[in-house]
């Protein structure tokens, strides 16, 4: 890993026995050396984790100085004692920082229904403490320590230089797969900037990019009780808030950063053989084509179809026509992987052989679907459906 | 098969071709003597089979004597040729009979974007309305005929007894396995009685009946684009149209004759291991009910975990969460299998090795899920999702 991370940060992950009969690490500290202000996005499933309560009760707002996560138990489906215990991960955080008790924020993600081993957190927490550093070796601890069934930590950034001369930098880490409590689960995501920002703008700004960018992905569709996207920043690298050029093009940069990041998660899927891009445009609103978009990627007869290498344009669609978004099928045309397959309500004819060697030869593959509604348009990302996702989501039992 | 079927129809099956390479039927003629009224409910899908808009056209209606069905070819976007082709099809099974052009239905599954080939069609037709009789293996003919991935032919039936003492008969053959298309595809259904209804009390009790049973299944939860339902009611056997006592029992007949038939789908769903049903009561509307069972019935994690064998409550309560229908999470309930493993919100202690073997030795698997936000209900069937069932669609075309 070689990363740049923006000023003001420390990282530290540790292992403290959440997840058992291993040595992988399992808590994550993120700090900021000043207080700064942090924006969150988090599940719409009602059935939410003790960490998405407390977190949602502290974001968007300022003097935020840290966030704590866990991973091998979500701390969701836990009662009251699950908040207690959400409420003092953060306490016990801000406590081993010297920070306000209620300065910090809590992640959590795995088993779901399980109370935290609030002993061995408590452990953790201190020995995070001891070890935060602002070094690429801390940032990748912190990263691998948020991971559940991920293959990989999964981390980015950019940097941008503001009118004054003034360098800023964006980054980022996140974890996700598969949505697969309880025994896994969930998408995390922890964004920071030594760029100023207030509480309101950080938080539309957060909610624009996350909208475009982790709201537009699925494995298979499910939304985790736990996810959330935290966003910090904290004006080391450039005090002043940003405004013109400067406010523009960091708001482009979070875009592509949250995009980096959110495309590395389906293509970590659980047994994904082939990562889906799905272009739709030529709708009457932006929300027509999201919904589109999302069918096709959730449709498990079109997942299985790119598992096989089947150029299957008639899953594809089909799965638009039940999207439940009025159109004129007389005037759809697909592409996939660039080949014309259908156009104007009828298919094409195809070299079938062709098609299909391209898509198996092809980790990525690419679906352009256009109505002629109107002018809007959408990406969406997705994962395959392999019978690997269906071992590792059935056999974990036995 | 030992089936009543009603008075007034005969019913052929026979192979032309359709299916290439293969003796398997693949064209069934299903008739009543006199005219008919009949009613239909079709796919919501925009991209719809020709037969879809043609019949669609037809019904609700009287003086209709026919359905000629072809399994193999789906006729389904294929443009201005295949409503041409579907027209010339009722054509040739009105003809074949001495009834008037218009008087036929059809229903077509198979591979979508091939046009048909006609002159195997209409060769098809003629032998069927030579081969026509009102016998059982007439009838078990004409339900082989539909068939596609279906393991075996799927019929039912009911006998009432009117108040005046008059036998009446309703019954009904379906196919359906998965949508598979392009390659196969498709729920259809044909339902016929010997008692008389008029048009719309007949689409008014159709519609009724297939929302509360094959709007109520899924395999995989993709709209085909040629799902159809055909009603046919000819008098012959009762040819008062009935009131009462009388109207009150037929109703109820046909509704669980419907059940029944809708219930042998996701049951020989693809590879399917478990068949699923999902009870979800104490909801505000009927309506919210049905969107929390489809979204659990319709979850890759639900789907694996019973495939699985694991009482995975947590991946249920999280499909139910993200619904999209209000209510307090709190009050939820669940029993799996007639265990209770989560009360008000919380995760109940359970024999969990106790339970699991229970999953693993029943093929059927009952979900009840309990809220507290009204007094409306529904009963859901689905199946599981096995590995077998990506093998089928992702291995198909090599």
């Amino acid at each position: 890993m070689s990363i740049a991370f923006p000023k003001g940060y420390r990282f530290a992950g540790v292992h403290c026995d959440v997840k058992p009969n291993t040595t992988k690490l399992d808590l994550a500290l993120v700090v900021s050396d000043v207080p700064a202000t942090a924006a969150g996005v988090y599940t719409k499933n009602l059935v939410c984790g003790a960490p998405v309560i407390l977190d949602r009760s502290r974001t968007p707002g300022f003097g935020l100085r840290a966030v704590v996560v866990n991973s091998g138990v979500a701390n969701a489906c836990t009662g009251e004692l699950g908040l207690v215990n959400a409420t003092k991960m953060t306490a016990l955080a801000s406590a081993a920082i010297g920070a306000p008790e209620n300065s910090s924020l809590v992640l959590s993600t795995g088993v779901i229904g399980v109370q935290l081993p609030m002993d061995n957190i408590a452990r953790g927490i201190q020995d995070a403490a001891r070890e935060l550093a602002a070094t690429e070796t801390a940032f990748d601890n912190a990263a691998h320590a948020m991971m559940t069934t991920d293959t990989h930590p999964k981390t980015a950034a950019r940097t941008l230089c503001c009118c004054d001369g003034s360098k800023i930098t964006l980054a980022g880490m996140c974890k996700g797969a598969a949505m697969i409590g309880p025994n896994m689960a969930t998408m995390l995501v922890i964004l920071m900037t030594d760029a100023a920002l207030d509480p309101e703008p950080a938080q539309d700004m957060l909610r624009r990019a996350a909208d475009a960018t982790f709201n537009c992905i699925s494995v298979e569709g499910h939304t985790s009780t736990s996810d959330s996207v935290v966003f910090f920043a904290n004006g080391v690298a450039h005090p002043a808030p940003l405004t013109g050029t400067d406010l523009v093009q960091f708001e482009q940069a979070l875009l592509e950063l949250c995009e980096e990041l959110a495309r590395m998660i389906p293509n970590d899927g659980e047994g994904v053989s082939h990562m889906i891009t799905i272009d739709v445009s030529g709708c009457a609103t932006r929300a027509d084509a999201k919904q589109i978009a999302k069918n096709i990627a959730n449709d498990p007869l079109v997942k299985t179809a790119i598992c096989g290498a089947d150029p299957n344009w008639g899953r594809i669609v089909s799965a638009a026509g039940w999207a439940g978004v009025p159109f004129d099928p007389g005037k759809v045309s697909l592409k996939v992987n660039g080949f014309p397959l259908y156009k104007d309500g009828m298919p094409l004819p195809f070299d079938k052989p062709l098609v299909s060697d391209h898509i198996r030869q092809n980790r990525e593959t690419h679906f352009e679907l256009s109505l002629q509604e109107g002018t809007e348009s959408i990406r969406f990302w997705t994962s395959d459906l392999t019978a690997e996702y269906v071992r590792l989501n059935s056999d974990y039992t036995t």
